[in-house]
């Protein structure tokens, strides 16, 4: 593909923070060009109105998805940043109506007729929960209602992009992790890999920026109830939980039960996971470390930090990275590992760029190298 | 004792935070007069001028300690904010300039003279850590120099007024507990006096507002670095952690080694700890609670929240409360203890005025019911 | 009256942050019983299932005002804190339910058998807007609708304490001042009053956290909306400026057009306002200040700062405290004032309860001397 | 020049916010290479172990000034961002050093050795206030010290882009604008330019955050002080007023006396100046947003916002944008200017680097489009 070339890039439910920040990140890209936002509450309006800072950038209005004239509009990516449950329908609903080429094996009997027509090869990267699971039962179970796209679910790569890379260049569909799991996915899956963890005993402790509950109207998340204020929620219901046990299951080859709290900590942005772990046999901290620094050192997005340096939320504001380290605890036999990134982007908006990139053959890393904003 | 005596108190180490937030108390407090500020970077200087925020308050100017004339400033309660190492030579000279009781006991011979000369009662509140290692060889370790008064340290109460309560009333020394030991302990002591909980593998997760730091010049503190931000420091090394397992070691009969990690949140108050703990035998979440609704039914300063209420630090803002709950942990044989407390108030200078209290035969919560400040 | 009288006091509209924090102060106030809380979203609910800081408080819970027994809960003071223009119809109906001596009055003929039926004495203290302007014409014109209770706007006195004390200790109505007036007026009336500022030319630009804006579910009163973020609001158009308007004129005995811009600041409570002035004939900030200093010399709660040192709000957060001072301008001719409170106490609640003392014959500091919370 | 060359550019001072936010945007800027960076308290250590944030980027260790081998290190261009009153001298021994053919013009005899000797053209942006002052006389009133480069002060040019644009690209040496000019002069000088507004009674309320205050140790800018807190500072007696005046006098060539009142608030970035205006004659605030509509309808950086649109600091943060709106004063004869810019960037490294590529002769926008971050 030519460096230069533009692709028609569009957004599903541009509304929201996720939506803001993949606007904000792929107009920095050198191969994107939005062409699509779509959003139900704020069908009509342009996109400076919804987000004033996005005022002096010539960004398309906001329209309905069903205002959309599909194939017309020739997207080559889909991003969709519809809320968990709705995004399965419309997915599914937009690739049967390109008549998308993902649905060929998926389809028992096809005529010559449908062999021969126009086969769309749009690539969707999808921010939500909806094609995380594998396990459509546990999906069921999680999020309360049967998945209406069981199919499509076996075609989804899970888009956690330093572990399935080569997967996700020949993905159609990407499911990206959630913010939660990529900080605690990319801390514990070489260590499971390896052996150097026991399965036991994993205990997330995490804490989080406000803009991962969304921009939605709910008392406790007015200035007022979270200024100067931190508090625990979902404690032993976040639906976070099954993805992180579903993956770290696949790289101990084993089943895998987390305690998983998250925090609501006064900030806009941020994530930092402080996870207790239990070695296996004569593992130490040490050996932990030089697993990840082996495992992450040709990584461009997520490094080991060097000595005994904390990882903090301001290393990675509005960037892409990751950052990691590893900790005796003073229990003997146990290690903290903590991860820190930033929830809107690594955990979200710009994960699904990386993935994008790696969809499209581009190089990976293009329009993501921005450094950390600190202050 | 009279109900509208004033006691005259003095508070040295006046001009950080803590001192702070003990005028800010003393001045609510019915039965006290302050009589007495001192600092030595600060000496010379009107309160005012140091904490612009006691305008309008009438209040001694602070003084060096050395310019302090005792006896015949005529103390009552002697509240010691200065930092650890410092508090125990200050104390000790201070206790022998008024030739205390406290030290005829730790005196083997003494003359009929220095026994019929007139002895001193003041109340001593240490707010450091000088006093709250009963083994002095903890100390030594931990603080990085020997104790020089390790007869001294014999006499002090432990001020976790609602575990020592009898020993403070008749206490003349008290070693208020850590802000974060004091989460910690009120959480954890009834369930291993209890038996509930097992003393291996007990993990706390700590987040505290910054004015834990105090007010000294340090580029970590500024507001810029601390802002829009949150990481954990003193992983594996903070100094809180010999003396929680010096009383969960009472409190289980066991010797007991904890893992503790703090962490940095952009607040200017409260402390959240969430504490992983595994169960004994048939215990369970709901026992648990059972056991610390027990334990505090009729303090008026702990709250076990009803139902599934998380606690979080807004509750408590300014005030003596500690709010607890107990939640299962999806892992079996384990639960979470969830605690917040305001880190300057029940944390340090609240529960050295309800200390303050007892020694004074005064109603534990006089000056003390305040609500928290919410918003 | 008694010292240790315990007054029945109700609070219509409980469940906003004026609300909360008139709760907060009566609690610490030695002579009220809070006997009634009403809120139409939230009855039916305990307070601390609104507010969970109240936790361990005995107080009733809210109730619907439809459901409250008049006369029978025999209240002596009744705070008003519900929304604009709902609070005329509410305390209307009251004093008629309660047969109110302020009505005699306004009632042309009172036939024996009303003038002998028991009369009310209870006090209102109204915190909407609803009676601050005495020209209810100009009531209509900015808030939309005309006045429902013109007859009782009459008997209600502008609650600002230090400028209508000896009307408000005889009042039985008290419209209290909104949080920007208050310290607009407390910084200029002295001023105008002695002719020592032209009535021309008031700039006022203010700065308030964000508890002003209230509890109510508004998008940019979210968190990530307001947080490391500040801006304008209400530019030329905020329904404060005809209350300072009026008061000023009162002062100056001359109708007065002011400037006022309104800012949102990342921060829940505090209000700073930057004034600034012309100065009439030979005046200059010496001569303001000196007016000031004298104006308010013996007042408790304000305080006009030594020297150059700057107002903050930092210093009067959670208090009844008002810091003000004035700086030469470098344009000549002019002066800067600048005023600092906390907008739920002395601009809203502390105020209340200020004006509630008064009202009642209690000593005016009564429950409102707590210091500041800094940090 | 080619569209891909590399220029080597230095920071000197590079351990301060704005040195931090200049190697930022340096990150991200396609024509340069960071080849350079001085900190003498820091020299030795490698940017991330002074900026954590930068981890994962190849950039040059920090070394002191002293030990830079000029003219070998073959910079094209030089960023100063040295504390006022020190830039002066680094940069005059910097050009002496370079035999920089800024000088010749200065130099009144000139032997033909000297004129033939290799000529440096390096460019110098000058961040500090040592070369906005155009009247040495003023620069030593204002910063205490006689100014040790007169001569070179009359060949800077200021960098206010939008205004000196044609001058910029000639200059060698610019001076960039202080943040609080910079919002201010966009906002004035075309009003000012074109009569529309009074000199007289200009009145500039200013609010900036924290990051202003850069990252030196002063109690004042610890969090616990700054944090939900605000305050003025600098009342009549802010450096940036003769900046200021200076300019407004060249635009309505009269001598201009201002009021200048800033204002710390609690956030990490960004600025927001409210402007007071008296209006000419028949002017109206329609009038003077025409006016500001066709200064700037073709700048890529300066917007003026639709209808009421009020300015805000998060429709900034992060990029090089000002935002700029008129609006009604009540008080007749006079409108109100609310400018927003971020105080690190378009107040500071932004226009810096935008005047960078003017001097280089590349497209201005160069490396500065990335979109806001907001949340």
């Amino acid at each position: 593909m030519l460096a230069d070339r533009k692709y028609r890039v569009g957004v599903l439910g541009a509304s929201g923070y996720t939506g803001a920040d993949l606007v904000r990140l792929l107009i920095a890209h050198p191969n994107t060009e939005i062409a699509l936002l779509t959003g139900e509450r704020k069908a009509g309006m342009s996109l400076k109105s919804v987000f004033p800072h996005f005022v002096g950038y010539d960004i398309p209005d906001i329209i309905s998805i069903d205002e959309v004239e599909w194939p017309a509009i020739e997207l080559d990516v889909v991003f969709c940043a519809l809320p968990h449950a709705t995004s399965q329908d419309v997915i599914k609903g937009l690739l049967h109506s390109l008549n998308h080429s993902i649905l060929d094996e998926m389809i028992v009997t096809t005529t010559a007729d449908q062999a021969n027509s126009l086969r769309s090869e749009v690539k969707v990267v999808d921010l939500s929960a909806d094609f995380r699971l594998r396990d459509t039962e546990t999906y069921a179970k999680w999020y309360g209602k049967a998945h209406d796209a069981t199919d499509l679910q076996k075609k989804a790569v899970y888009g956690l992009t330093e572990i399935y890379r080569d997967d996700i260049k020949k993905a159609d569909l990407v499911a990206c992790p959630g913010c939660y799991p990529t900080a605690a996915l990319l801390s514990l899956i070489p260590l499971l890999k390896a052996g150097l963890i026991k399965t036991e005993d994993i205990l997330i402790d995490a804490k989080s920026g406000v803009s991962g509950a969304g921009r939605s109207l709910k008392e406790q998340n007015l200035f007022v109830e979270v200024s100067e204020a931190m508090h625990p929620y979902g404690i032993g219901s976040h639906r976070h939980m099954p993805e992180i046990e579903q993956e770290l299951a696949v790289a101990s080859k084993n089943d895998v039960t987390i305690s998983f709290t998250p925090h609501l900590v006064p900030m806009n942005r941020g994530e930092l996971e402080t996870i207790y772990v239990k070695l296996e046999g004569n593992e130490t901290p040490e050996t932990l470390k030089a697993a990840l620094l082996s495992a992450y050192e040709n990584e461009p997005f997520v490094h080991i930090l060097e000595g005994s340096i904390a990882p903090a939320t301001r290393m990675v504001r509005g960037s892409n990275n990751c950052v990691i380290n590893v900790f005796p605890d003073r229990i003997p036999g146990r290690a903290i590992i903590i991860a820190a990134i930033d929830n809107l982007v690594k955990g979200s908006s710009g994960q699904a760029i990386q993935n994008m990139n790696l969809m499209l053959g581009l190089e990976e890393t293009t329009g993501l190298m921005q450094a950390p904003m600190f202050p």
